[in-house]
């Protein structure tokens, strides 16, 4: 087995979850991830952690949605109950096709969402951690050859990141005591939003792999403006391109998108959360240095900023602030590199990519 | 995809289980059965039943044993809680490498065993069906051609199950009343075993698909004399040949085999039970022609007989009679088609593999 494999298992059950003796540990992969599984398990078996993979099956769940009622849709009990006595969940990436679903109906998708609502809740509570295992796929998705695409991985996981979480304290300084945050690009995105009373975190290694990221949630009907998202996103086996949300009162008042927009409509109608924003997240990961079309990379960009519909985020909203409830979680990104910038309490805090607290940063 | 897959998955999901909308189901299965289990989840969605599935996943288990210490393994909380929520579970073999454990020390095997027994005994409790997926593994290790092995695997399973249940209600008959069956085979088997008060169960398709055997629980403490299962047996990954039983007062007190003695050792070990009998068992599957070194099919052929050291299983024990406790089965197999013959209270039922009741038989 490629030695990277192993290190990244290391990475992901010694830092992300740092998994002891007797966790129960749950592992989600697709059959494309056997390797990072097997050396999951290897590293599992040397902690004395308890193991059971969910095999992710984009196939079978597309045959399954086809024949299934949606009034059918009910919460997998079975599911739940195995995730209240899990210590730990793997969620890992990596199939051979990101579209096997692209024709199952929306309607379904959201019931599916709806019915999983709770055990996503439970997962939550975890110590969980989201990765991804270099495939064909996924060098096909991100329009690379298979081993420069291990290369862009590999180099996005393995790196130092006690120097990441140093970097990324700037912008929590900034974020965590802001009231307001305004984000601008061309003339298609101005948008403003309190975040007030929110604690923004500082992802930086334990539940995104790669991590790279400053987030906050914002308070939920304080959230005003436009924006499109310009770079496309990868939903339920969906594309959906030129996502455009138009926002009163917290609430998306209008919408529309240039390729699927059906698959955004059904997003948006989850529940009565998914047309608010749960997380406004800052890519900070320079060593994320293109766009692979997976939102895990993506939306670590330092050239980036993505704003989630849906649930908002346990850790960034203290008790006794409003709480953004949905069973979706959906990010959209907005690219900043070029005539755009990020608003703080009115200051300009980043323009066309660059923070205030690097080289090169130009305030006006 | 193949109709007779698609076969397969209506038989397991509309006969064998009898799924209905609302059931949570649990898959289990490896990567090379993906073909079934879309076609199964195709089956589950038109019933409206919620699956899920876990990744049978050899390579990853071997790794973990190796790595785990042996006073580590806990029963999986999460799974027994899964199972507990749990209405129908199908059971899919038909890996790569029928030795991919094969290098794991028994011990540890045994303590897998010892810790997985509660959600063995929980699974028992539920309805459930072990099947097989063809594909070149179980091709190579019945020493067929892929082609060859699909077709044998799909006459097996695709028949009149209600003729083949009258057949076998004429063994039934014989061996539910019964106190007493002998089971002579060479001068290497006579052993005779009490079934007085035991119930004998008609497998036409229920739990194992494809069925076709008649069985019943021994006395726990009647079983005298001594075996030798001249057939091999693959336990976790191992082969053992040649294995040789002696009881006394229904315990094994002496054993050997001509090969991985230390792991029918190591079953054995298991626990108290599992050094007494669980279960004896008649093949009556005429359309299973050829050993194919899986026990699914080869306990069903016609010519031979099965027992199993460890659990007994709970519908052939009615209330109040002695019910043989233990985490594990493992079934092993007399050939009886030369020289060979069964005896019920006195009277011979079988000889040379052809019974009282088909053509050809001969008392003496």
């Amino acid at each position: 087995m490629d030695d990277r494999v192993r290190r990244h298992a290391e990475i992901l059950v010694d830092d992300c979850t740092e998994i002891q003796r007797g966790d129960m540990v749950e592992v989600r992969a697709p059959t494309e991830a056997e390797d990072l599984v097997v050396a999951l398990y290897e590293r599992l078996g040397a902690r004395g952690a308890r193991p059971v993979t969910r095999w992710a099956n984009a196939r079978a769940g597309r045959a399954y949605a086809l024949q299934m009622d949606e009034d059918d849709y009910v919460t997998k009990e079975h599911a739940l109950a195995a995730m209240e006595e899990t210590d730990a969940v793997f969620l890992i990436g990596g199939g051979s096709n990101a579209f096997e679903t692209s024709d199952v109906p929306p309607a379904k998708s959201q019931a599916g969402s709806r019915a999983h609502g709770p055990v996503l809740e439970e997962r939550l509570g975890k110590r969980w951690v989201i990765t991804q295992h270099p495939t064909a796929g996924g060098a096909q998705q991100a329009e690379m050859s298979t081993a420069a695409y291990e290369e862009f991985v590999y180099d996005a996981i393995d790196k130092d990141w006690d120097e990441q979480e140093a970097f990324q304290a700037n912008m929590v300084e900034l974020l965590d005591p802001a009231d307001e945050v305004r984000v601008v690009s061309g003339d298609t995105t101005d948008v403003t939003m309190s975040v007030a009373g929110m604690d923004a975190a500082n992802d930086c290694g334990d539940r995104n792999m790669p991590a790279g990221e400053v987030f906050t949630c914002p308070v939920p009907d304080s959230v005003e403006g436009e924006v499109l998202f310009d770079k496309p996103l990868i939903w339920q086996g969906v594309e959906i391109r030129g996502a455009w949300l138009r926002f009163e009162g917290g609430e998306v008042v209008d919408f529309s998108a240039d390729q699927n927009e059906a698959t955004l409509e059904g997003v948006l109608d989850t529940d009565e959360g998914s047309r608010r924003l749960g997380e406004l997240g800052i890519g900070m990961n320079r060593d994320i240095d293109r766009f692979t079309y997976n939102m895990l990379f993506d939306e670590k960009m330092g050239d980036t900023v993505h704003m989630a519909v849906g649930g908002a985020i346990e850790e960034c909203v203290p008790e006794g602030q409003p709480f953004n409830e949905s069973a979706t979680h959906v990010d959209m990104i907005v690219d900043m590199s070029e005539d755009s910038y990020i608003e703080v309490d009115g200051e300009v805090v980043q323009r066309n990519g660059t923070f205030v607290f690097e080289d090169g940063f130009e305030a006006e």
